[in-house]
């Protein structure tokens, strides 16, 4: 009988499955809905469940989920009590699930050593030496994630409170952010003592938008960014001594290259494969080889 | 039958009161406790009741709470309902409430045009500028009050994770936030997740008493503070020409002076008198000059 592996990739908005035979080559694809296994562990399971039938579905197999070893990259990895309810009711023959961040490394740099820097919402950085993962930053837009579109948009934020009282010019990214807000700087203050990282980050694109436009504010935020993003860099290649790939990954990565310091732009180069490829990898990795060992 | 004038100045820890007579002379003082309007009105109302009765105590008077006239400088005077609600059932004779920078302006500088900085948890710059009175900052450390305890805190907790990742090198201001949390990163994360601007101005001071042993981070940490604390003074000499008084108020007043811009430092001078004295004279400006237009 033929083994199966199933990568997933699941995070707030969507869960999207691979299905591999014990090769690797991806037989099938299939895409659900959000699988947070944090805020609403069932539902996860449901579209995990989905999501990997409709892989088996796309590859002209009858699904037999139950049969089949599964590696799940998953945010909110690191909570165990969302991770021990859910895997104990996933519905495949074995699985692990590690972060979204460890599939997408997988994805990106293959089984080599090297590092990512996911520039989303939030900023993390993984690092492969030696074999061994290391992550640093990735604490949140409070007190971490430089860079990140969370503190890019709370830094537009910022200055145009700052460009209000006067303490800098007024430009046109500091306008069109006390525009959106009714020109009323409560609501500015009002929205964000209440706002997430996401709420933060919509208005990060605004910014990028304005620096093309040459705006001296934007400009400014986008250089802080990138400095905290070339401090993270460096002590990412403080640890892989700058040997391996190194891939941005995330919603602002194509956006950054621009800002960041030439010593790591010339070291980027873009991803091997997807996070969902990285998954479905690991599982053949975790579960293909113990078969081999136990046959 | 002699005209009576009291002064309140109200805030979350207490509630002083300063009695006058119509010439300003202050008569007698009293104290009670906290006297937040906003989320305790009821007990607001009843220790500036206290309080005002024992200043009448201490001047040798029995109490005649409704024959006073009273300006009451109280955090939180910007919201409309909690201010009718006060306003509705203050025990004087007449009264009005303003903002606690209000009567702390009036004790600082007197009548004459000037400006002052409140640098405490949070951070906020009050100019008179021919008698016309404005506000910079002051819209909360999440996206203004550069400089404040809040925001300084906040830094170190920030510090204290990028040395963790090994982003910035290890210093003994990190090493001693650290320590405070069990050297569990979780922990400062899930600390400064829900952390109020109190929360993180607690550790504040421990920036400064780093600094002053020539701790790198500690002093980065103040110099950026100290930049914002710059731009907003010179956008308050940008509206006062840069005539008049200049003070610093607040828990950290006493602390920045040797880290802000050399043309601020030397202009900076020592308040006339405290927010409570500045309450009194404003309540004596209020009503005693209408008392005398109608005699």
């Amino acid at each position: 009988m033929t083994e199966y592996f199933i990568g997933i990739d699941g995070g707030g908005t969507s869960c999207r499955a691979a299905l591999a035979d014990g090769n690797g080559t991806v037989l099938g694809r299939g895409k659900s809905g959000a699988s947070n296994i944090l805020t609403d562990p069932d539902n996860a399971l449901k579209h995990i469940a989905e999501a990997a039938s409709l892989a088996f579905e796309a590859a002209g197999l009858r699904p037999r989920l139950s049969s089949a070893s599964a590696t799940l990259g998953l945010a909110g990895n690191n909570v165990g009590d969302a991770v021990s309810y859910v895997t104990a009711r996933l519905p495949f023959r074995q699985a692990d699930i590690v972060s979204d961040g460890v599939i997408a490394l997988q994805g990106a740099i293959g089984d080599q050593d090297g590092a990512i820097g996911i520039v989303g919402t939030g900023t993390i950085y993984i690092i492969r030496h030696n074999g061994k993962l290391r992550s640093i930053a990735g604490w949140g837009f409070q007190v971490s994630d430089l860079g990140s579109g969370a503190r890019i948009g709370q830094l537009a934020l910022q200055e145009s409170l700052l460009a209000y009282d006067g303490i800098h010019p007024m430009t046109g990214l500091s306008e069109a952010i006390l525009a959106g807000f009714g020109n009323d700087p409560e609501a500015v203050v009002d929205f964000a003592r209440l706002a997430k990282p996401g709420d933060f980050g919509r208005h990060t694109p605004k910014v990028f938008d304005f620096a093309r436009q040459g705006d001296a504010a934007a400009i400014r935020i986008l250089k802080t960014g990138a400095a905290g993003i070339d401090e993270a860099l460096d002590a990412v290649n403080g640890i892989t001594g700058g040997k391996g790939r190194l891939c941005l990954l995330g919603g602002l990565a194509a956006l950054y290259p621009e800002y960041i310091a030439e010593r790591h732009r010339k070291r980027l180069s873009e991803p091997l494969a997807d996070a969902l490829t990285g998954a479905v990898a690991l599982a053949v990795k975790a579960y293909g080889a113990r078969l081999e060992v136990r046959a």
